[in-house]
């Protein structure tokens, strides 16, 4: 097979298949003619009183005012950050900083969270704060029931994912947004992986707070977006200029904004039929990926994002199975980008249980809108092959079929 | 005069001349070509394992590479970010952890340093930091040995921007970091207006750490780089993923991270020519503007920026001078392009002794390098038509005039 390739035009040249999309996707047309349009048109500075300055203000006000609509959210609520990392961080500390003020110095979250998540707790932890993360269970899943147990007087926080970025679950964040209002506790969602790939809506859903991303809805790199309820009060991460009302110093990327918000509006105005055609593959795959024996499905089997597949195989290292992929055309990963080159196995694995040596042997499948049945064969075929290459020379595959030790799966 | 606008071509379609270079600059061609080709071709996560992340992760370190060639640096010490603000706000936050740790909570700076860094200085004093501001003087020119007189046992940091952004004025940095260094103090340089408009070597300066952001030097928004020497400790402003060796949470934005980097090269391979003849046009802007009566050059005269020139005018709302030259097809600003929409006068203007109505009267053209003779010319024929129109109905210059109030100018 030829070595993968990528044309301007933004299709594969020969046989790629691009399955990484929850580590970053590709920037759709029209996203990237808008960014393109203002880099060249409407490259003024929004805080600028002159016309081209006022343009580019325009610009971002006409951006806020899409992507609001498109989360169910007012303009005044959303913020512009530089992706969905500065978000979380933004989400929490602001929460902490009220808390600290009223005393409140607990946190519910889970164990899956995203690094962004989990890191900023450590930190907010050496600072004196407690943390109690909810299970997540074998399936992948927050039971709303235990949200409310954990939450306690001096709760001033519960932050749980809209979808997880490895195994792809999506929380049942009504029921748990309920449970939070209840209790006068701002619920903040990361939703890196859930804005433009299933319907996100703040107001049915619930949340106060909100994260996402661009470049995970076919926006451009470097720019993503808080929500936050009117009457939060957010602290800044980022002291400065007044733009963003106050809230986020520094010149706005106007460009990046402008195309993050064509590139949802997009994503949005498609999802139902991408939808669709993503959990048909998906399901397939899935179905395709299980007659390998001894594997299985990491996260529940319907309550999942639309493109996600993520298998864990027993007595393989998944580097090499990336590895041996990457060499037939298959980008994939063993779990988050964010966490590649540390030879610590997935903390979303061990957290719904996978043992060690079976988190090791991961691969995360996130598909794109424009995978075809025939890739999911091919992906099956592949995966098939050099599971079983690697399982040839794996000690611990022999170790299992000699008997010398257990199965897991 | 028709009203201003830009083409595709990037190239003003008609009458416009672009004086606010300090607030924001158009986008080089060729940052603008590396953009597009790199959000077409190399838009792979760069901590994913196969070929195409791996090729964005080359391009990723081949920017880090030619942005510490371009200031003297080692690549190790380049931490990308995501503009001057985020820059400004890390490497206080740093110096300050650290400092606290030592039990040395004193920080020296100058009242006229940009908000990024004065806004953080303000969240550090409440959380128990003592601040000392050195007199920058009528010139706006920070003497070394009033900062060497303004350290003490436990301060931690010295903050002084390299050069300032509205009135131009280069600070003497190496005889700055020389008095740091004898006293062992860390010593950071808010460097947005000067890196790729002056020389700046962190090796020759001493500097610690340094701030930049591409938007100032034709690269793209939402992108700028810290410097921080081997050994500086740095703190995670942005907790999350292991990006940019643990430092700085999020995907990278590697197009735009690999346009800045074209960018700075192209503005320090022109670097000489371009100050030469910045420097020729600013000097006939002030000897023009000079012949308005009761106005006054704002900063040293000729230890400024190439392309600054700022100027207060006696009797004038700095406010009405930009929207009457927007109408003639000018930009141009009052300060701060962070700040316009407050009604205060400019920090900075006040911290060189400018008085409030005086500090009002500011106007602020910070060119590029394709304005031309016939533009300079242009420029002071209308600041000189604006301002005398604008005395006309000034109730402050009929008092000036018929002797009411005393000339300051």
């Amino acid at each position: 097979m030829p070595p993968g390739g990528f044309t301007a035009s933004g299709k594969e040249s020969y046989a790629v298949i691009y399955a990484d999309n929850a580590a970053t996707t590709r920037m759709s047309e029209a996203a990237m003619d808008t960014m393109v349009a203002m880099m060249k048109e409407s490259w003024g500075n929004p805080s600028s009183l002159y016309a081209h300055g006022q343009e580019a203000k325009e610009v971002l006000e006409k951006a806020r005012k899409d992507i609001a609509e498109a989360i169910g959210a007012s303009p005044r609520e959303i913020i512009f950050t530089s992706g969905g990392s500065e978000a979380d961080n933004q989400a929490i500390r602001s929460a902490a900083a009220l808390g600290r003020k009223q005393g409140k110095m607990h946190i519910v979250s889970t164990a899956f969270e995203h690094h962004a998540v989990l890191h900023t707790l450590d930190a907010l932890r050496e600072e004196g704060f407690e943390v109690t993360l909810v299970d997540v269970h074998e399936n992948g899943l927050v039971v709303p029931e235990e949200v409310g147990e954990a939450i306690r007087e001096d709760t001033c926080l519960v932050t749980v994912m809209y979808a997880n970025n490895e195994i792809g679950t999506v929380q049942p964040i009504r029921e748990i947004s309920a449970v939070c209002r209840k209790r006068n506790v701002i619920f903040h969602t990361d939703a890196v992986q859930a804005v433009g790939h299933i319907p996100v809506n703040v107001e049915e859903d619930g949340v106060d707070m909100l994260s996402a991303s661009a470049h995970k809805f076919h926006g451009p790199k470097g720019v993503g977006f808080l929500y936050a309820r009117k009457g939060i009060r957010l602290k800044n991460l980022i002291e400065g200029g007044a733009q963003e009302r106050g809230k986020r110093a520094g010149t706005e990327n106007v460009p990046g904004i402008a195309a993050m918000a064509v590139a949802l509006k997009e994503a949005c105005a498609n999802m139902e039929g991408n939808a669709a055609h993503l959990t048909k593959i998906r399901d397939r795959l899935i179905a395709g990926l299980r007659e390998i024996p001894h594997a299985a499905l990491n996260g529940d089997e319907t309550r999942r994002l639309p493109g996600n597949v993520n298998f864990c195989f027993e007595g393989i290292e998944g580097e090499s199975l990336l590895l041996l992929l990457d060499d037939r055309g298959i980008c994939a990963s063993s779990g988050s980008a964010c966490t590649s080159g540390s030879l610590d196995p997935s903390h979303v694995l061990l957290a719904i249980g996978r043992v060690h040596d079976v988190a090791h042997g991961s691969l995360r499948l996130s598909i794109g809108e424009d995978i075809t049945g025939e890739d999911a064969e091919n992906i099956i075929r592949n995966v098939k092959e050099v599971v079983s290459y690697l399982r040839g020379f794996s000690p611990i595959w022999r170790d299992l079929t000699a008997g010398k030790k257990a199965f897991i799966l």
